[in-house]
């Protein structure tokens, strides 16, 4: 049985447990790719840390070596961030070596630049645990479902705001007292920004659309909007409707044929399948014309679970090197018009106070006529002098629901917008 | 760019579709393939019956002719049944030529024979839609957790069972309304014993235990027990204690290393992910040692949605073809022990008719004693002179549980065993 030789590059959360299983389930591994494999470097930046499980003298500051070294077959980059971590690949993927990234925030702005590089040179690149962790989405959108035709894209994807969302919903939290709590069980970080602006949700959506409509789409493409300004009083409104809150990772084919990605918390139903999705858990669901409508759930995160997804992508790059072959590579052949949010068709919830007096629902209602945006319901609630309307729209142009809510903020008769959010799941 | 030639054999609902979208969609799909799809032929039993959409020139009732033509590259199997299905696939492998098939009953007697002789003559074996209709899941099984131990996989992989039960908890119909209902909407043959009795279910828990234990397990591997012994009362003392009927294809592996695959009704509690399958829907949880638990939903049967399970593995075969290369197999290495189903651990829901006196709960917890077997709840109602004990039992060997139910129907006390089912999810 042949050897091959796995560089590591990155040795945090992921890399820590991927170094281990690699090392102590070997004999299996080997067993499933059809050739050893043999851990030759770990590069990281504080050479000096102690590794537990971890042989000393496979560490090294030098990535770059490590990486161009002859005897190493496989790079595996779980280090993240756009450089060095980019050019560690390209190096790597130039001189013909099969790569597993998890780097999301590489891959959704270079995915189809790099997979170019990897054909040039007969080299595998993969990168399952780059979304949704652990769970198998990226492969079975890649290949299971080649044959059909992706309509549409709903998921849950990063598990910081979603567990987040689930205290505010289940405890009736304020966003900063869900947010310390998520801190101080280690599900979001000190600085929370990635996770909290939507820009980490963002990048996974940018992937996912890529590899759904075989089109390039960067974050740049991806509307985002993050968590922070979701009220308690919008998570209640939500429970009200018998809907609750999510942060959605949504990509999504037009009737033209153009495509959009967005990134922005919604009200969803909670017979929707993704509205049970709780805590730090993922799922995403794939609508296709063919098979239908598909959830994929499981762990979003966590080293030994997004270990699962780098180490299954490893023994895939082995067995294709033991056979002398090559996965099959994404397409971006279809190049589709990548449409900004305000063309999307949506559907807004918003809470409007207003004065209590005759006609004022008229007044309302034409603001919306005036737009071409059709109201689904109406609630109205009266506490002394002031009133408090509750609006659902029907579906429609993104853009004309901003310019209602905006003509709305300049109607005499209405005191203040009091939320706006917008509604997903029919 | 080159041009692959694809035979079909069989063009019932399946195969029509596949037919269908290689056509409309060819475009595309030469695009995602690298190479033009080309139909070579389709070979049916009966070559007069029209089939619009279909080149009658392409018609042919001579399927070995087909498929041993040299100028075909891939054998698309949706024929089903062990002969002449599989003599046809072993002749497109011989020939090196690349072969799809959504053959669950070929697949759970020969998966290993099979892809034996697939490596031998350097073709690649795909059967996605063999498993769970549409749901992409035994790529996700063979390739994306390669890198992990798998412990169970529970399913809902039979529709017809499914909608049957479901009907049954939705409107408390006996199974043969139910079954009547399934028959009329077409969700059920007009014999549906290979559903019923779980012989469908049974060859899918084969091949998903195959595959996730890297072992051999053939369908007499399986034990298998149908749904038409479950009676309204079963489904609703479930409902009653929060849980509902479903029939499970259960594989998993034991603390010794010995693996087990069972199909059969068990009440889950309605918190379980699968509980909320409904219809004819599809589900599999996988639990990884790694990855934790995954789930994998969608339609599970259908003649489009097949077909986008079809249409993926020709593409990948394709793709494959053009690269010169080859997918990475499924491997049998393992060979572990497969165990009756006496040796699992499972544990029973059963409603006895007891007397109504004193000391009755007494003897029958002695019977449960003497048998290792511990009670986890009992309920007892009492009506007239006759009383009924609901027992549920902890986790126990599945043989002393047969053996206490037996042992009670034995006792003076115990008038009748009124029903008895196992229970799944924690």
């Amino acid at each position: 049985m042949s050897t091959l030789r796995v560089a590591l590059v990155g040795c945090g959360t992921v890399g820590s447990e991927v170094a281990r299983l690699l090392q102590s389930d070997g004999e299996e591994l080997a067993a499933r790719a059809g050739a050893k494999l043999e851990l030759a470097g770990v590069a990281v930046r504080r050479p000096d840390k102690p590794r537990p499980g971890i042989n000393p003298a496979l560490i090294t500051a030098d990535a770059e070596a490590l990486v161009s070294s002859p005897d190493v077959d496989i790079v595996v980059e779980v280090v993240g961030g756009l450089e060095p971590a980019g050019e560690l690949i390209r190096t790597a993927l130039r001189a013909g070596k099969g790569v597993v990234s998890a780097n999301k925030a590489l891959l959704a702005e270079e995915a189809p630049a790099l997979h170019a590089l990897a054909t040039e040179h007969g080299a595998d690149l993969y990168y399952e645990a780059a979304v949704a962790g652990a769970i198998p989405l990226l492969r079975p959108l890649r290949e299971s479902l080649a044959g059909d035709r992706v309509v549409r894209v709903l998921g849950v994807v990063n598990g910081t705001t979603n567990f987040i969302l689930d205290e505010m919903d289940t405890h009736g939290s304020s966003f900063a007292d869900a947010l310390a709590d998520a801190q101080s069980l280690g599900y979001a970080e000190a600085d929370p920004t990635a996770d909290v602006e939507g820009y980490d949700a963002a990048a996974k959506a940018a992937i996912l659309a890529g590899i759904a409509f075989h089109t390039p789409v960067d974050t740049s493409d991806v509307h985002r909007e993050g968590i922070t300004a979701v009220h308690a009083s919008d998570v209640s409104s939500a429970r009200e409707m018998g809907a609750v809150v999510k942060l959605l990772s949504i990509c999504e084919i037009h009737d033209d044929g153009s495509v959009g990605a967005r990134v922005h918390p919604a009200m969803l139903p909670r017979t929707h399948p993704l509205s049970g999705v709780h805590g730090a858990y993922n799922a995403v669901v794939v609508e296709t014309e063919s098979a239908g409508r598909l959830m994929f759930y499981g762990p979003g995160a966590g080293g030994t679970e997004t270990a699962s997804a780098v180490l299954g992508d490893i023994i895939t790059v082995a067995r294709h090197r033991v056979n002398d072959s090559l996965g099959p590579v994404a397409t971006w052949h279809a190049d589709r018009h990548v449409r900004p949010i305000g063309d999307a068709l949506t559907r807004y919830h918003m809470s409007l106070a207003v004065a209590d007096r005759p006609g004022v629902l008229s007044q309302v209602s034409a603001v919306f006529a005036a737009n071409d945006v059709s109201i689904e319901t109406v609630r109205q609630r009266v506490s002394g002098d002031a009133a408090e309307l509750v609006v659902v729209t029907h579906r429609a142009n993104d853009a004309a629901l901003a310019k209602t809510v905006q003509d709305l903020a300049e109607q005499e008769a209405v005191r203040d917008v009091l939320s706006v959010m917008r509604v997903e799941g029919e």
